[in-house]
């Protein structure tokens, strides 16, 4: 009796997660103009860092890769700190095909500036227009998406400030992915450097709205919903 | 004799700003790009908040208009958060008047995006290339520096990669300043978001060298000089 009281206090609230390794990205990312200017993303990478504490509590191995903020490492968490998009799209290809389940939560930067100036530039009375010329950044998600050899469970978020269905929609079948989080970041009652957040998952033939609750347990409630999607995809035998 | 002691317990380390009202600005500015996207600087804001803090203990009346950082505001400081230049300069130019000393402590963007977005701007497979037209910020300091009447005791920050003493002294005859403490970024020891950092104060027909140290020491060395400076521009009658 009291092993099966002791069991039951170490059951992990996610047991599908166990032993399971996850990847997370989190975070906004920075594109460097000069050594003291950059472009930048709201991103406060609470949900990142919520759904890494969470998947590591539940018995997964989590490699968190992350740009700038200001979050400690959940206890567990293997930590990669990246500043550009460039620098994340590299530490997540090296670590994709080990994991079994890949979550882009972060803010990446979808252009970098074409040319970075080795020194601060200078503003002149003469330039009171600036032209700043950006090129993509590599698509870090529909890359791992594509991964014809030991690809993991990919799961996408999409911030948006109008259509959210539509466009959280589109992107799922664009880039391959199995599970989208959409996310109306145009309230100031969630989303972004908000503790709470609400969100709308799509899958191929499916959505579930998941109401405002704190990003820790929403964090829970999307690993749930991961867990179910991976065992709808493969039957057990 | 009692007295006496509990009057020196009390003297603070810089008599001279006692009284005084001090305006401090602090930190880096955002300018939105759209609602998800925006250009800034690197800044942590520790130097502002620093002479903020030494300010106050030394009984000078302190506001302190920062940009985002993640520093808890000083006992004492009267602090105004802002996000943009435009709102930073706004805050200033409100107070500047009625303060004896302004220290433009922040890294302002210098420019700002010609249009902001009111929506998210969408990644299309056509634009693998973006134009971002940026226009002048307005110049804080300048102002501040330019104003006829009640014009305070100003001083300024420059940041630079190179050319460090030529770069600083421009600045500080073209802007009309004061006095400028110039900041080498270009190693990682000291600046942004270091919590030591190393500077040379210029003023018209002097200089002053003070070697690298944590912030808050500097600060206060940076005020004492700023006490001793006015003391010169204004003989005792």
């Amino acid at each position: 009796e009291l092993v099966t009281a002791l069991e039951q206090l170490h059951t992990p609230a996610l047991p599908a997660l166990q032993g399971k390794t996850l990847l997370i990205t989190a975070g906004p990312t920075r594109e460097a103009i000069d050594p003291v200017r950059f472009l930048s993303n709201h991103s406060s990478g609470k949900m990142g860092f919520a759904l890494a504490e969470a998947a590591a509590k539940a018995g997964a191995k989590v490699q968190l890769v992350t740009g700038p903020v200001n979050l400690p490492t959940p206890v567990g968490v293997e930590r990669i700190d990246v500043q550009s998009a460039q620098q994340m799209h590299s530490a997540v290809m090296q670590r994709a095909s080990a994991a079994d389940i890949f979550i882009g939560c972060a803010a990446v930067a979808d252009y970098r500036v074409a040319e970075v100036a080795e020194q601060k530039m200078k503003k002149t009375s003469s330039n009171d227009e600036l032209t700043l010329t950006l090129v993509k950044n590599p698509d870090i998600i529909a890359d791992v998406a594509a991964l014809s050899y030991q690809r993991p469970f990919t799961v996408g978020f999409a911030a948006e400030t109008e259509n959210l269905a539509s466009y959280a929609k589109d992107k799922l079948q664009r880039k391959k992915l199995d599970l989208i989080c959409a996310n109306d970041v145009s309230s100031k009652e969630q989303g972004f450097h908000s503790e709470h957040n609400a969100i709308t998952a799509y899958w191929q033939g499916g959505e579930l709205a998941l109401e405002r609750q704190p990003k820790t347990a929403l964090a829970t409630a999307i690993l749930q919903l991961i867990a179910q999607r991976i065992q709808q995809q493969q039957p057990l035998p």
